[in-house]
């Protein structure tokens, strides 16, 4: 029943390990015991960051290293490691000590992300980086195909507010200093200014909205945030 | 002259670099211009996390994540990349916009550290990660033969006093329980109480500051720190 579990999973994962104890190690949660995947994890972390971070630096090569941070925070956070989880059907598998089970710990996103980790050394660990770097760009494919530079810039409007106050400063100022073209051809020229820098960023697009947001964007550039 | 810079520069590192564009891209700080060498510190700084995070897993195998994770810390912080830049005799080689030149970028410990970043990543773009992995080990050669899991259970008292301060709890009690032996063979046995503990913990040396140090980092383990 257990093995058959464990067949699943691997299938999911798209690898089969040599050691059954080295995937168990993977799945076991602090909680069971001294012997847990902690160490496991910390390894998997900066595999993950690498790898992650690699293919991020390949696929947008115009990024700047503020963007690129982003995106990667993005899908290294707990959060997307969770979803990962999910899909692999980790929850089953996950072996934890009483408390955790009681308190419903096979659905904590935290318990799910480390364990993703671990996994991820623990593949390293049996069969080295290459191996793993196919595994961990599949696992996220669809994830990486959907990201677009625009992604980060998203929520610039709102990282530049917090950012202002965070500084104490006062908020962004968007104008609209030019509209171009006729009902649904109609182009925005936004300027964005703040009291950090004395000259404003300038953006245009189809709407006022997405002008603003990447006027926004260019701000963040611009105090290099 | 120039030339004669960067060549002596490589023999520090211990690596020769097939592309002097590669090189000297790596040298150069944001102040200089749009190319700069923030995308290639990016891209080494994962890999230089992994390349000691593994060394450091595979070292003190019988450390915990939150070990492994300070003594990484240590290891990949500013101030240690700088120093490290200080070995290379990197400030020479620095290629920075006029405002950071007259404001002492030279010497200033994150363009430094950045900067040495910045190689791992070219080295790395260059010649895979085997090569990356060797040098990065020999340049952290004596640093990581020093640590000892000691080194994080240093300032294991201070630690544990931030701790609870962070947390309104009172700050932890140290107590003598025995004190054998005479003279320079004393053994001493020291207890560490805190509110957020049942039990407290036990640490023997012969100091009562070592037995302290000891008991205190006993107890960030025992309160999972």
């Amino acid at each position: 029943m257990l093995v058959l579990k464990y067949q699943q999973l691997e299938q999911r994962l798209g690898y089969k390990f040599e050691s059954q104890r080295q995937l168990q190690l993977a799945l076991t949660h602090r909680s069971y015991g001294a012997t847990n995947n902690e160490r496991l994890e910390f390894l998997g972390d900066s595999i993950l960051n690498f790898i992650v971070g690699e293919a991020l630096f390949r696929r947008f090569d115009a990024a700047r290293e503020g963007q690129l941070s982003r995106l990667r925070s993005q899908m290294v956070k707990g959060e997307t490691l969770a979803e990962l989880a999910r899909e692999f059907e980790l929850s089953d598998c996950l072996i934890l000590g009483e408390g955790e089970l009681k308190s419903g710990g096979r659905q904590r996103d935290s318990i799910l992300a480390d364990c993703v980790e671990a996994l991820i050394g623990a593949i390293y660990l049996e069969s080295g980086l290459d191996v793993c770097r196919v595994l961990v760009l599949r696992w996220y494919a669809h994830r990486l195909d959907e990201l677009s530079l625009d992604t980060s810039a998203k929520d610039s409007k709102s990282r530049l507010q917090e950012f202002l106050q965070a500084q104490r400063q006062p908020l962004p100022e968007y104008s609209v200093t030019d509209v171009s073209g006729e009902g649904h051809a109609q182009f925005f020229t936004i300027e964005c200014r703040v009291t950090l820098s004395r000259t404003p960023t300038v953006a245009q697009a189809s709407s006022r909205r997405e002008a603003e947001k990447q006027a926004a964007a260019a701000m963040l550039e611009l105090l290099n945030i």
